[in-house]
């Protein structure tokens, strides 16, 4: 019996490490920073050295650890290979490979979207689930898909990339990911701001967006005030965001999405403009589904990398 | 070791029969009538006699008999439970409980295009591959979805309901499951058939489709003979079933998309104006994602049936 597990959420500023007990607890959180430049040669070492460490300080019996769940940002085939990573400076890396020729230490790793929805699904926001849709919505728009308790890989380590779901057709800005009219242009941090500026170009109502940058987060506090333009720029990023929830839900017919990422913080309200723009568009079996905010925040990942690894 | 098994898949019509070997070979292929009326009270019992007649027959070890998996024209829940059948009369319904206990056989259920995606899978278009997405393009648009080669059943057995994702707002007529502006409404061939009419009401453009009833077949047969007017129909179809494919594969990052149903009759054409629509639309990983053509016809059901009660 496998009695501890390693969890290394990687990002592109600092990988986030955890130690854990088998149940889930945590017994040690930390984190170091990522060495992006020379093409990333550091991350992969630095991170065995670390966890390497740990277990001499705590004088853990490595018999005793299941090994070690690694979160990474960007595609991650089942055999943990990663074809390349933006934010890390990785080109074609053989990540379990490496880490467990490192640290002796068996490894898997996967996506860090789907590794945090597997996070909710143990111990956060869809405890008790199996089969559960993760959104974040921060910068961009993430997502991670749990069907029947395992993770929804794909066949290009790109399952689950839900904020590149195409929902508009008339716009001339790019998505990050080259393609035009992603929902992660309308849904993300990102593109709520930019609705906001588009709503206060095209009129001079008063509002009390004026005041400030008009971020995602003055969108939704202006909204609890009641301001009547931040509203209208709710119901457009609402309207992108249920119907598109409505196709993922058609297709996958989750136990329950959870919504998760910086915009979560407006809180229930949320959840409710969004529930409104989804049931019209939701194929009737998925009408009800359940909607929750997730609650593991930052540390959904290093929990889902450990759940990884544990089963 | 068991030799044989059992499938049955359940239409409104009839109910497709096999007998299988564990390698994949039909031994046996027959029909018989599904009895809709009253509530469909007589069908399973009319399948078990069907198949214990069978068994008879040809002298069956039962201990030989892995058992019969069943193909369902609606949602089956991972317990062999059928909320509601429309085409078959059925309310709530434990298939296979039922089944099981009529024959002495295990039996294992789900929905009819799913077992068809299996199928395709085991013997078909999908061969060789694990994750596979498949689309039954027929009266309606069906759906079915295999993740590590076993089929997405979803929450409220709805998974790959495909033919349900919202692809246009601005659509009068309803859909069959209610809401407005599905997949189904564009890319069936009742759609394709709907896009011609109003094709031919908005121009006096002169087209071969003006000469017959203008079904999906006669777009196809146009558009391989050079109709203008019959190509403007097909790029209005691809555009929505292209943009959906790629919405799908954004999130299920599939190895390979199987078409069937008879529109797919059309062949490699088809295939072609799918593409040309998908490519644009499809997340980076995705963008060469194989298309390929069903190639078990009617059959797929069955087949499915067998792989699932033998996995």
């Amino acid at each position: 019996m496998k009695k501890y597990c390693f969890a290394a959420d990687i990002g592109g500023t600092t990988v986030k490490l955890g130690l854990f007990d088998a149940e889930g607890n945590v017994l040690d959180k930390w984190e170091i920073k990522s060495h992006t430049e020379n093409e990333g040669a550091a991350i992969l070492p630095d991170t065995a050295e670390a966890i390497l460490k740990k277990i001499e300080e705590r004088k853990l019996n490595t018999e005793e650890i299941a090994g070690i769940g690694v979160g990474v940002p960007g595609p991650v085939s089942i055999d943990g290979i990663v074809p390349h990573t933006a934010n890390l400076g990785w080109g074609y890396k053989e990540v379990t490979k490496e880490l467990s020729e490192r640290t002796g230490l068996l490894c898997k790793a996967a996506n860090d979207a789907n590794v945090a929805a597997l996070g909710e699904m143990w111990v956060g926001g869809a405890k008790g689930h199996k089969d559960v849709l993760l959104l974040t919505l921060g910068t961009g728009v993430g997502g991670g898909i749990i069907v029947d308790g395992k993770i929804l890989t794909g066949a290009h380590g790109a399952g689950g990339e839900i904020g590149h779901i195409h929902v508009e057709d008339h716009i001339e800005e790019h998505c990050g990911c080259g393609n035009q009219g992603c929902l992660e242009q309308f849904a993300s941090a990102t593109g709520i701001a930019r609705l906001a500026r588009e709503a206060l170009a095209e009129s001079d109502e008063p509002s009390l967006l004026r005041e400030g940058e008009a971020t995602a987060k003055d969108v939704f506090d202006a909204l609890k005030k009641g301001d009547a333009l931040a509203k209208g720029v709710a119901e457009r990023f609402a309207k992108y965001l249920g119907t598109g929830i409505a196709v993922m839900t058609a297709i996958l017919d989750p136990e329950v999405i959870v919504i998760g990422g910086g915009v979560s913080k407006a809180g229930e309200i949320l959840l409710d403009y969004i529930r409104e723009y989804y049931k019209p568009y939701a194929y009737k079996s998925a009408k009800d589904t359940e909607f929750a905010l997730a609650k593991l925040g930052n540390d959904a990942g290093i929990y889902g990398c450990a759940k990884l690894v544990l089963d």
